[in-house]
């Protein structure tokens, strides 16, 4: 079918490729010059469609996504469809429904999971919206999922599909804090010879077989104590809206957080908190740990 | 080539069976006249083999396997080897190769992965001991361990084998806790309708593909919400282990020890905790949650 794409960056370019090699009729448009787009407008993308219009947009989650879905309430009309495959916190999907809602204009959100391996090993997706809506796409849907059963899911209603996302992106700090920790118990271990020919081995007939299990592999290939990989990990958000999410509904997830928070004290956060009982230390016992100490 | 079996349980006996499969000559012995043992003493295993001899002990980790070692060091003779199958904590394996070092009998500790599957798929194996060793039986680990590359590793010297199964328990509880905050999180949400079904939808595509995944898949086909299976969860030794390790070279495993946590409150621990809590609450603000009010 024919499908507009808005937002050409490593996901969206990437998808619209996979979608084109499916057969699908893909007219791309980001707001860069310098990106693979065949418009260089949103009005050029939607007068390039035919109603009932179907667009999906792949632009970064916030404020991004929210102009996006402003410009298309006012482009789009009564039959048409958006689908948001971005990263947007699922409460966000809600409003947007409800903007477009109000003029007839149909939406589905998507938690879209497969980085840049996607293009060929297919996406996760999972939707959020009607069976109605789910099946009168469904051939773009089938275009970007893995060959196979299993890597599609009609999750719920609307905002279901980013709240699964969410939860699907909280477990992978977990697994990849858990895989971290594992690492460096046998980085310090004077037994281990190889810490990553240890786990590299793990790849086949272990209980942590995983593809986050393979990529370590791959990433061991060239710098098998990757001391070359700076100690920093950025948050996309996901994590931190699961663990609210999760207070809000009374469910304890420390694994979940502590992976957060590791993150957040590779960035620097949990200083004062040092400085505190650094504080305290030096009040009751006189010692103060130095920074030459590190 | 021939090989002793001791202790034929759910691992010892399909290790048997796996290696007979391979074209080894195995002599099983189990203390129990129930299991499929082809010698009812220690003793007789020992005179069916032929010097120099190798002996596999696959027994309960803890006093069953320091028995063994002991009986087995009164038994054979200088030049045989005894290879540790069994989840035995590292700090053991140094004890028993030294009491079996005495008498020139070899030691190899070997962590083994894969549980009932490894039958039909092949254990993961982690070696510790010595190269010479390590090539002396590694007709028995090639047939062990899964088809193609990977599956087995010459971890380091004595100890390594079980610091690395250790280490690898450690990375499996925090991934299970990982994905158990997940589903436990989609549960209470009304977002989402049917939590298993999202689940195994990530088996293709996404970033938390892995082993254990499938298994949740399994054991959700019959049970989708789980509420058919105990909230309790034991524990098998090593990731306690791994946080002790980890205490000792001063590694933060926070997600292990909360994963290990989180099974010993399932097994009622904590409740002390919690009465502190509440008779404080109770001090300052009159008020105390009743066993009712869960």
């Amino acid at each position: 079918m024919r499908i507009g794409m808005i937002g050409l960056g490593r996901m969206g370019g990437n998808m619209m490729s996979r979608l084109r090699k499916k057969g699908h009729d893909v007219v791309g448009f980001d707001v860069s010059p310098e990106s693979s787009r065949d418009v260089d407008s949103l009005e050029s993308l939607i007068s390039s469609l035919e109603t009932p219009r179907t667009v999906w947009v792949m632009v970064p989650a916030g404020s991004a996504t929210d102009t996006t879905v402003d410009a298309l309430c006012g482009l789009l009309s009564e039959g048409d469809m958006v689908i948001d495959g971005g990263n947007t916190r699922y409460t966000d999907d809600v409003r947007h429904a409800e903007i477009l809602g109000k003029k007839g204009i149909h939406f589905m959100d998507v938690g879209v999971s497969g980085g840049i391996w996607g293009n060929s090993r297919g996406y996760a997706l999972m939707v959020g919206g009607s069976q109605y809506d789910f099946e009168k796409v469904s051939s773009i849907f089938e275009a970007l999922k893995p060959d196979g059963e299993d890597g599609l899911v009609l999750a719920g209603p609307t905002g279901a599909g980013h709240f699964a996302k969410m939860v699907h992106n909280g477990i992978e700090y977990g697994m990849m804090q858990a895989l971290g920790e594992g690492f460096e118990t046998m980085m310090r271990s004077e037994l281990i010879d190889d810490p990553a020919a240890v786990m590299t081995s793990w790849r086949k007939g272990s209980v942590v077989q995983s593809w986050l299990l393979d990529l370590f592999a791959r990433a061991a290939q060239d710098d098998s104590t990757l001391q070359n990989m700076p100690a920093v990990a950025n948050e996309s958000g996901e994590a931190k809206w699961m663990v609210e999410a999760a207070l809000e509904l009374g469910v304890p997830v420390p694994v979940t957080a502590t992976s957060l928070w590791a993150r957040q004290v590779s960035r620097g956060a949990g200083a004062d908190t040092l400085r505190v009982v650094s504080s305290l230390r030096a009040q009751f016992g006189g010692h103060i740990t130095h920074e030459s100490e590190k």
